[in-house]
């Protein structure tokens, strides 16, 4: 049992927890909590190392039988975990690093794409929306984006893996919708149609920017058509993550009521 | 100018911003950046003191009259401030206790409502997503609720000023809807239609539950229609504000189209 914060592995642990740089240099990630561990093992990651505080984890966890477990003290549980009551896991998984070729996509698929990310926690509640909406993916055109930063996957609530999610290139992506047919939906406030007016039923990405500066003119020229949520109140914007949902949602719904 | 930290009506500021026994005793919140005082100011609020750095508040504001204006030191600004940012501006107002019979609705209202909240935060969101569907009201059933918390007023990014707010009792409020022929929707995921399957149009409240628990039974029982917000994916809930925002998106939808 490690009962040392000084130990090399925690110092390790702590490390890939603050470091994008680290993270990316070794393809691995922190996952903290039962919730998560379970949603990151049944999305088939690979848990690497599970760091275990058997004085707080009192439910034992059905770890796959290549994951080395690690007992640690309640005092270096306390210094490696985010949060309070995570019972008693905190774990290092292997990244994915999806491509968009990498995406199984459905028959008419509904993706979000977000242009950039102003906070990983942001992205993080866009992975949620999508989750609950039944996106089949949600890419990043910003390929610094660290899908992999801690307060991304503590505010997806587990979503980080059941979402398919890409970073890469905007024109990469342009590209590919293009090539599959899908219809490019820009999220803007000029030049645009209400969403509820816009047809989504046949395969849709819904592309949106940041809240403080919106889309750029690449994406603006490579849609098809330009949607708004109506802003009724004394405010000019959405969270990111709840202007998903709302378009989304238009888009189950339309869906729903076609099969009607 | 105020150039110490010790200074009384300093200590006075920070206590306000820390404990809500004292916002409530006196009847006092804080405001702090330009967006926020001017969006604060619009609503009609009063704002008693502000507390300004000339250093960094460039800007000038049109402050009321009767608004006592108190210059501040950089060092001062910076420990009264909570955000970076802001401005050069933390004002003090005076808070409304608004109850239901306060509220001016339309002939057709639409009204969230919150049983109980688990985060000042999570409150500040559902106001910004009420702000943007033209919301009349939201209300919250939880008397004990602090409708001026800085993290709320925060997240709420202006909507705390422009989104009617009540605190108040279960039962005052399922009789004000009552007597009113507000229509109770609420969002359950048990004995519950689609929501867009469910009229929206006439004078409606949206009642939510916590994240955690959902809704208590009173509200279950006082329901006119329960409602559910499909879920696709792999998780069992979303965030409170995206399920507002989902919910009330729908309600506008539905009114846009019944004018067509």
């Amino acid at each position: 049992m490690i009962t040392s914060t000084g130990n090399q592995r925690i110092k390790h642990l702590l490390l890939l927890g603050q470091k994008a740089s680290q993270r990316r240099a070794e393809g691995l990630f922190i996952v903290e909590g039962r919730r998560e561990v379970e949603h990151c093992l049944a999305a088939g990651f690979m848990l690497r190392t599970a760091f275990v505080c058997p004085e707080i984890a009192t439910v034992p966890f059905a770890l796959p039988q290549h994951t080395e477990i690690v007992p640690v003290s309640p005092n270096v549980y306390e210094r490696i975990a985010y949060r309070g009551g995570t019972e008693g896991i905190v774990a290092v998984a292997e990244a994915r690093n999806l491509t968009l070729h990498d995406l199984r996509l459905s028959s008419s698929p509904l993706i979000v794409v977000l242009e950039s990310v102003e906070k990983p926690g942001n992205l993080g509640a866009v992975l949620r929306s999508a989750d609950a909406a039944g996106a089949d993916a949600v890419v990043v055109c910003d390929p610094l984006t660290d899908l992999y930063n801690p307060n991304l996957i503590r505010a997806a609530v587990g979503a980080a893996f059941t979402v398919p999610c890409v970073a890469c290139r905007t024109e990469e992506c342009i590209d590919f919708f293009r090539n599959r047919g899908i219809r490019v939906l820009t999220a803007q406030l000029q030049d645009s149609s209400l969403y509820y007016d816009t047809p989504m039923t046949g395969p849709t990405a819904i592309v949106m920017g940041t809240e403080a500066t919106g889309l750029t003119e690449r994406w603006r020229r490579a849609a098809d058509a330009h949607i708004r949520i109506p802003m009724l109140g004394h405010l000019d914007s959405l969270n990111v993550s709840v202007s998903a949902a709302v378009l989304l949602y238009e888009a189950v719904r339309q869906r729903k009521m076609q099969k009607k």
